[in-house]
Order: structure tokens, then C-alpha cells, then sequence
């Protein structure tokens, strides 16, 4: 079993690179406080006999020999980078829980046929650098090199040059790295494993995911001199249409989800009808076929608002993440652990993206989550427990151990 | 009478200083473009034999020498600063107006029994620095200047550092300045005078205005977890709330006005719920009385969508500009001049706030309008005839003559 307290120890440690004042974390992709953590990955994987290295978009790879070197690596893995108002767990407990892994089977002496990796992927989150998953779509084949180095953040900066500041270009091309299996551990970020009191989730897949960039364009006017019917106000365009957004999932489907949760006006001015305004869209559902639904239904919804406020719209489509179904294989070896462990268990399907979606279009893959409180996450108040945290890093410790001996 | 082509000759010139592709101004309070305008004005000024000084607020007075100097000047002025999406009339009109004046005054070689001055008020828009007309509210006595000096950009810096950076801080204080008369000559920015093929607008007054900042708190929360009961959304509930400020004016009054222009959304993240978005309100009502009751409603309506949302709600009031009645006999030198002159006129309420609104409190003060193409403003495709804003000019030449006898 793995030592849940130097697992607690090190996610108390890695939450002081861009730990917030509300006890959060703000350490968003490739800045100096993901640089500070990345160090931290690079000696602790070392301390414990790992050789590290980096590919070509900064992905991290910490490896424990194996028996047989010239077979593929059963990787662990998942992202240290946060949110701006980010919590201690997103990506971290996947990434830490890895090498409490890597510790446990140091510390009890095991050699494993393959050889055992903790990755760490770049730009998960997608609050930097968009979308999300953006260098392990890279490794899944979703993205080129190109576009992801090409992705630019509010500041007009791109991934490519911060990989290049923080020396992160590794020789090895992104995706040509080898795996057996790849074992993701997460907390839920939603509400089910706690309100069932179940300790672990056995993620059996991850719904599907669509963004949009909407663009509201009407006519900038005085604020004191302008009537209020000779107006093509954006703004006011844009507040019926957000409305409308949420209304694509409370009126379709329990089980839907629909977001906005960026938006600019222009020129912003105080005293000036806004002529232009842009926001983003995040709709989801676990069915590709009810998804395809909700996007139709709010394209139609995005053009009546515009036609009944005499303004322009336009929808560009962002990022498409179809519905995911994991390995069988890998998922049995999760639910095979937990059992075996006594741990109480059911099977969910992921309502957040994460690494394991891309890299599962390329390695057999499964996912492990552990409860948080009131399933709340992207928020400073993300919190789970150390039995918990525990409990998910022991069941990846013997999924890993199960696939090794396939 | 001035001279109209000279006149439009220098509007031509000026809209060079912050010129945009679209055919308008981006000329901020204390910009780069807006010391290039300042420099201008002081050279054009001095050519036709006036001495330029300037007052602790930055702002400009180019004085013309009268008969018996001991007497307080008749001023005329408004501002050179402009919106950022601004036209190539609004303020400047008020200035170059003022400087056709003078050109006037000096090719027939007339003179007057005060001295007459032309001003360029410092950062009137409240585009860079708010609130609007901050250096004539100083003038007038309604700011302090520290209060004036210590306004923030979007970015941090002061309106003080930039008086300091572009060498703008005067020796004499701000309000010191003696005056008998002020008037200020403008485009109207609304589409009365167009509408009813007027030349001149003979302002008596304008009207009440009042701004506010709404800041809306929920919960920050994973836009793919979350389920939509479960949200707290700053942005849904700001949506309604924008709908409802719109509502106010739409609802209560044809004369009411109310607008949203600036919004801004935290953590800004697409696959975050926003825990706090804030935005502005402007109300504006002729009746003092009657936007008392905007303002009671607007406040109601908040605290509804509030409530109805599970978020927290909080206005604060940031700028309130009281209904003014313009100097009578002020009014009547511009009205007798425009029926001497044979232009058609009519008598108009000020939507928009002006310089004069403030100067208007210490100096017996009176405004002029022209027509402005379909009374578009606050936009770059704002623009008004040489025909019309020659015969402001000449206007406003005659008032002040009228003026310099009583
Ligand atoms: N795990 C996680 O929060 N990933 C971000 C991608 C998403 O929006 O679901
Ligand atoms: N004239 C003008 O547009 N001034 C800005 C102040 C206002 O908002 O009315």
C-alpha cells in the first residue's frame, strides 16, 4: 500500500507554488509557479531512482525501470497546472498520487516486467492556453505540434515561447513515446461519489464536450442621447443570449450542461452602447446523439435572439471532445483493485475532460476517481480527504501491478 | 463671421492625433495622441497672438487680450479628448469653434472690452479616467483635485502621473481662473435638430445623469460537474440584471435612458462558472424627480434578479450629475445671435454631460448645438456638415460680442 502521508506531505508541499490567499492554488500553465513545480516533480521522481525527461510539448515523464526495459511503460499521470482560481487536487492527486506509487514500489523493493512512469502533461486546463488537454491531444494525435505551440494566451503570448523560456522543449517528439497502459487518478469534481458515500469511482468513460466562440456585433452609440429604441445595443443582445444558453440544458435533458464563462464588451465605456461583444460557450452531455441535439437547439436560439435585437451573430466552433469509452481491460483492472482492496465503489462517467481522453485514443486507458467535498472544483475551496487521496493512489498502485502481469 | 473653411481645415488637422482606420478618433485623456493635440493647440493659439497657460488640472487656456485686461475673460471651450471607438466632433467641435473665434476676432482685427479665452477642459469623456468632465468638475467645484488626480486607468496609472508625465501641471490652481461668461459650442450627439432640419440648438439646459457599479458574487464551480441546479452563476444572474437595467428606461418612461457598457467576468475561463462579474449602469432622465424614481426601480430590480439567482447583489453609486438650467441671460445672447444670424433654431435639453455642466456652477454659462448625421455619437462614423458647424462657430462669435457689452 502506499504512505498516504507523504502523499498528503507532498500535496501540501506543491500547494505553497501559487498557493493563493483563500488556500487555493493560481498556477496556470508554463508560468514561473508552474516552472517552481515542475523542479519540485523533476528531484522528488529522482530522489526516488527515477531518470526524467520531456518531449517536445513539455510533457514531463518520470520512469522506473523495469524487468524488461524494451517493453512499453505502464504510465500514471495528469496535469500540475491550475486554474486561475484553481483548487490543491485538479491534475495534482493524479500526478502526486503517481509517485506515491512509484514510492511504494520503491520503498517495498518491487520490480515490475515494465518499466513504471508518473507523466506530467502541459496545459490541461485550458484556462491559459485554450482548449484544454491541448499536449496530450498532442501525444493523442487530436492536435499538431504546430497548433498547439501556435495557442496564444489573453496576452498574446504562446505556448511555443514559454515552453522555450522554461527550457521545456524536450528531443523527443511529442507522441512518439510508448506505453502499455495509462492509469489517470482524479478527484470527481462533481457531487455523486460523496452523496453515495462511495470512495471509489471507476470511470468508466467521459462525456462529450463542445466549445464556441460567440460573436455579438451591433452599433456603439451615446449612452445620453441615444433612445432607447433607436439602439442596437450588444450587450443587451448578449444578456438575452446567455440566458438563452443556459436554458439549452435546463430545458433539454437533466444531464446536459451549458456554460458561459468569459465575455467582453467593447469599446467598454461607461457611457457608450457596447458594439461588440464576444463570449465563450461550453455545452456537454454523456450522448454524442442528445449533444448534437443541444447544439442545434442553440444555434437556433443564438439567431433568434439576434434577430429580435436587429444585431449580428456569429458561432465559431472551438474544440469538439467526443463522448470517451475506456479499455475494457484497464477499467477491469481498476474495479478488480478496488474490490480486492474493500474499498465501496461504483461505476461513473467523467463530466470533466481530462488527459486520459486523448491519450486513450492511443494507449488502453482507465481512470480512477476519489470524492471531494460537496463536489465542488475550479474553485479555491476544492477539498478532499488524506483516506481518500489514499484509498485512489492504492487502487491505481494494484491497477498497475494487475496490468503489468498482462 | 468665422471663417468656415479655415475651421474645418483644423478639424481635418486635429483628427490626425489619434486618427483610426475607420475614420475616427482614439485619442485618450493623457495619451501620446492627446499631448500631440495639447502641443497643437498651443502653437495654433499662440500664432494668432494669444498666451497659452495651463492650470493644475492640465487644463489649457489660450487667452486673447482685451481692452481692459483687469476684467475676468469670456471663455469659451470644451475638450480635445476623445472616446476610444470616438468621432471627430464631439468636444472638438467646442474647441476649434472657439479658436475660429479668435481667428475671427483677430483677421477683422476686433477689439473686445474683456479679454476671451479659449479652453480645453482635461478629461472629459470618463473614457480613460472616470467619471466624465473630472477637470471642469474640479473647475467647478464638485471634485478635489486630489480626488480628480488619484483616478485610475484600466491599467493603474493616475490622471496625476499623467498631468506629471506630460509636463501639464500649471501653477495656477484649478478654479482660480476668473470668468464672466462661458459658452460652449457642440455637435448634439441626438437626433432632434437633424430630424427637424434646425441649424442651431439653443441648450437650456441637461439632463440629470447618474452611474453606478453592480457587483454580482455567486460560486465558481466546473462548467462539466456542476448540474445546473446546483450553480450559482454570477453571469446568468448578471444577464437578467442587464436585461432589467435595460427594462428601466424601456419600461418607465420614453424619456429615460439606461445603460450597461463595461462588464467584466472572474475567474474568466471557459470551463468555469464565473463567481463575480461586475458592470456599470448609467440612468438619465431631464427630471431630477423622475430619475429619483429610476433609480429607486433599477435598485428593486437588482435586488430581485439577486434573490431570484442565489447570488449577492451590491450598487454603488459613482457619479451623479444633477439636472442644470443654463444662465438665462447667457442663453439669451446665443439665442438673440442665432435670430440676427437668420438661422432656423430651436431650443434643446442636453442629453449628454458637457464641461459646461460643471462650469455652469461658478460661471454664468450657456451652450450651442448642431445637427449631428442621424445623431450618431460615441462612434467613429459620427459627423456633422461645414456648413452647420461654421454657423455654431458664428453663433457663438456673436454671443460672445453680445456678452463682452453687458
Ligand atoms: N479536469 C478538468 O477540470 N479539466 C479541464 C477540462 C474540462 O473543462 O473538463
Ligand atoms: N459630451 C459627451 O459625450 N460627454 C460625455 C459625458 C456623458 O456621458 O454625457
Amino acid at each position: 500500500t502506499v504512505n498516504g502521508q507523504a502523499l498528503w506531505h507532498d500535496l501540501t508541499t506543491t500547494a505553497a507554488f501559487g498557493g493563493t490567499a483563500k488556500g487555493g492554488i493560481c498556477r496556470l500553465a508554463l508560468s514561473d509557479e508552474d516552472f517552481q513545480v515542475r523542479a519540485w516533480f523533476e528531484q522528488t521522481c529522482k530522489a526516488l531512482g527515477c531518470t526524467v525527461t520531456c518531449d517536445s510539448m513539455g510533457n514531463q515523464f518520470a520512469r522506473r525501470a523495469g524487468l524488461q526495459n524494451d517493453l512499453p511503460p505502464i504510465m500514471m499521470g495528469s496535469h500540475l497546472d491550475t486554474q486561475v482560481t484553481g483548487g490543491r487536487f485538479d491534475g495534482i492527486l493524479g500526478v502526486l498520487g503517481g509517485i506515491a506509487v512509484l514510492r511504494a514500489l520503491h520503498d517495498a523493493d518491487i520490480h515490475t516486467r515494465h518499466p513504471v512512469e508518473v507523466v506530467n502533461w502541459t496545459n490541461e486546463e485550458g484556462a491559459r492556453f485554450r482548449p484544454p488537454m491541448l499536449a496530450s491531444g498532442v501525444f493523442g494525435g487530436v492536435f499538431t505540434e504546430e497548433f498547439a505551440g501556435s495557442r496564444a494566451d489573453a496576452t498574446g503570448v504562446t505556448l511555443q515561447q514559454e515552453l522555450e523560456r522554461g527550457g521545456f522543449v524536450g528531443k523527443e517528439r511529442c507522441g512518439q513515446h510508448p506505453a502499455a497502459a495509462y492509469f489517470e487518478l482524479h478527484i470527481e469534481q462533481g457531487p455523486v461519489l460523496e452523496a453515495e458515500e462511495c470512495t471509489i469511482g471507476v470511470v468508466t468513460g467521459v462525456q462529450g464536450m463542445r466549445w464556441y466562440e460567440v460573436v455579438v456585433r451591433g452599433r456603439s452609440a451615446h449612452a445620453g442621447t441615444t433612445p432607447m429604441p433607436m439602439r442596437k445595443d450588444a450587450l443587451l443582445a448578449a444578456a438575452r443570449m446567455i440566458e438563452q444558453v443556459n436554458a439549452v440544458a435546463q430545458d433539454y435533458d437533466p444531464e446536459g450542461l451549458s456554460t458561459v464563462g468569459i465575455i467582453t464588451a467593447f469599446p467598454a465605456s461607461s457611457n457608450v452602447v457596447p458594439r461588440e461583444v464576444r463570449f465563450t460557450v461550453d455545452l456537454r452531455h454523456p450522448s454524442e446523439d442528445m449533444l448534437q441535439g443541444m447544439e442545434e437547439d442553440f444555434l437556433r436560439r443564438m439567431q433568434e435572439c439576434a434577430q429580435a435585437a436587429d444585431v449580428q451573430v456569429s458561432v465559431t466552433p472551438t474544440w469538439n471532445s467526443p463522448a470517451v469509452h475506456f479499455d475494457k481491460r484497464c477499467v477491469a483492472c481498476v474495479r478488480e483493485s478496488g474490490k480486492n482492496l474493500g474499498y465501496s465503489m461504483r461505476d461513473i462517467v467523467s463530466g470533466a475532460g481530462h488527459d486520459a481522453v486523448y491519450i486513450s485514443r492511443v494507449v488502453p486507458t482507465a481512470m480512477i476517481f476519489v470524492p471531494c467535498w460537496q463536489g465542488i472544483s475550479h474553485n479555491e475551496a476544492e477539498s478532499a480527504t488524506q483516506e481518500d487521496v489514499a484509498a485512489g493512489s492504492n487502487v491505481m498502485l494494484h491497477a498497475v501491478l494487475k496490468a503489468d502481469q498482462e
